[in-house]
């Protein structure tokens, strides 16, 4: 068994867990650094796993247009190309081939789509999708699916998730690698009908652990929040549970009130760059002019190498400057933001507290809290 | 006195030697690494200070404009405010108005000009200048001077000479800050009698150090080096040496020769930047397809975090993926080469072997060294 969950604690409906991998142990709840290109954008290695990160994203997509999966594979895997000793995961590419690539087609047997880089035509089927995968040597892999947007009619997301069924099948079939897990993913938009018909049969075939994916495709926070606890409720409770691309800081708190243990989300790290922090008191604009003067740090409750050693006057500069330096040390602490969220609601679980610390935390981002998306 | 040097060893006209700071000791030869707006662009003051570096530049004409001297004052000093807690060394702005300003007007009393960034008229005059870096706190200031380049007339070279002269007397004169060292910089271009008359009455006023200004301002490398030897020898042999701008390898090597103590340019992380790298067997330019499937280091004899992490391949990878860990690799990698070429030389100093090791070097990085400049 190359993976095995434990179950350590449950509050209601939120679990804390350890899941154990051939690189490593996570404790969940867990968010995962996304990696896209073999790298998470301006950090090193060291630098995330110092932030708290326990297990890296790896875009399959991504990788096999560049650098190629059979090239990582010769490299000795994407563990030892890019540097990172932990766990990885690498999702199926079907979600950038349904928001990245150009002229699409999908059937029953794959996606035919051109590389959003130079245009060349390329096939991704589920067979492919686990080839991919066992190349880079991800310590879990996703099956292909079928991502529909939020605005999708009723028959394409009910379409969708018979062809992820098949997909699961055909990728569970092709699957080798023993030293790699391959997780279900289960579609069905914002139906609870759908998503149980889509979870049922892919439970039925055992695999070691579930995803939701189809979330945070445009719907609405709310929305997803409102059916979260029905759908993670489908899923098998002693295998670790997943929400895909999900999302703002209140959306893991929602996503973990209903029962899921891990995340990923580009949104830490893209806001770095973006120069919007994340704070114990709310979103920060470091390129607002009031943080030219302050000498305090970003988040004075915050231990993180950015907060623990420069002023919000030098991250204002490094923006105004365009330095990378600025980039670098805001996805560094939105990173530690995200994981320490993560580990406080553990902490929060073990406890029997965690509905309180959810409570608490999202007063924090609501938009009247005073520093919350204004500063 | 805030500011003490010590020889510890001569071969030749080459010095190993030890400079005392408030900051900390600085052994010499030194390379600066250049942190013109605060940050060695890409990089982490740990990861700069782990490449083997004792003292970072700093430039005044930058931080002057953007975020301002009196804000860095507010905000600690410099070091405080870019979280190095090692020597720094700034820059008068005087090199830098002469290259970057527009609109400029020079005159006995000073230089006047628009900013590079949004054109508002502004002020450099030899107070001011020693006001600025005052205000930076670094631990050797460097007096205003004026800067003309290769091509320029004998005559306007000749004035240079006396305006230099005119303005150290001034920056002399209104410089108080007993924790800083201020250093004269002697000017004349390529013409060893007109160095010699900057130097004299220079060397008369007794700085506690002296640098070489004017070179690497267009003429060639072997023009350069050709006057080096007679101008170091112009300056107090028990006070430290400075080269400003300089320079490639090779440019290094020779001013060790010289009789030069300390060295900065922008090379190596300009150069790490645009993805070519310097090593122990040449110059390699790793965009270049070669690369793409070199499982090997890119330097097989470099210790460096980059060189102890990273495949060839790996970093081929991120310069064609445009990720940002590309260049702040091959800058932490050029700055180690940099530092540890420096290190070595001190070495080979200290043993009496200085220049053996110059010329095997030198052979290294000539034309016809298979990696050189084509890799």
């Amino acid at each position: 068994m190359s993976l095995t969950f434990r179950l350590d604690a449950t509050d209601a409906a939120a679990r804390a867990g350890t899941i154990t991998t051939p690189h490593g142990d996570i404790r969940t709840p867990a968010f995962m650094p996304v990696g896209t290109q073999a790298t998470v954008k301006g950090l090193t290695p060291e630098m995330v796993r110092d932030a708290g990160a326990q297990i890296l994203l790896g875009n399959t997509y991504h990788l096999a247009l560049r650098p190629g999966d059979e090239l990582v594979r010769d490299m000795g895997g994407l563990h030892r190309f890019m540097n990172w000793s932990g766990p990885i995961l690498t999702d199926s590419g079907g979600y950038q081939v349904f928001s990245l690539a150009g002229q699409r087609t999908v059937t029953d047997h794959g996606a035919t789509f051109k590389s959003h880089l130079d245009g060349s035509p390329l096939e991704l089927t589920p067979e492919r999708a686990v080839d991919i995968q066992q190349n880079l040597g991800s310590d879990i892999a996703m099956v292909l699916d079928e991502c529909p947007p939020a605005d999708a009619p009723p028959g394409v997301v009910r379409n969708a998730v018979r062809r992820s069924l098949l997909w699961a099948e055909r990728c569970k079939s092709h699957h080798t690698r023993p030293d790699q897990s391959l997780f279900a993913i289960v579609q069905g938009g914002l139906n609870v009908e759908l998503r149980a018909e889509s979870a049922g049969p892919l439970v039925a075939l055992d695999f070691p652990g579930y995803a939701l994916g189809g979330f945070s495709v445009g719907e609405s926070p709310e929305a997803m929040h409102a059916v979260l606890p029905a759908c993670a409720a489908l899923l098998p409770a002693h295998k670790p549970r997943y929400l895909m691309g999900v999302g703002r800081p209140q959306d893991l708190l929602a996503g973990v009130a209903a029962g899921i243990d891990m995340f990923d989300c580009v949104m830490p790290t893209r806001s770095g760059r973006n120069a919007l922090a994340f704070t114990s008191t709310g979103s920060v604009k470091l390129r607002n002019a009031r943080h030219r003067r302050d000498p305090a740090p970003l988040d004075v409750q915050c231990g993180c190498y950015c907060c623990a050693n420069y002023s919000r006057a030098y991250l204002h500069h490094l923006f105004a400057a365009e330095e990378m330096l600025g980039p670098t040390l805001l996805s560094l602490h939105n990173l530690a933001f995200y994981l320490k969220l993560m580990a406080d609601a553990r902490t929060a679980i073990t406890a029997g507290g965690f509905e309180q610390f959810k409570n608490e935390t999202l007063v924090k981002f609501s938009p009247t809290s005073p520093d919350s998306t204004t500063s």
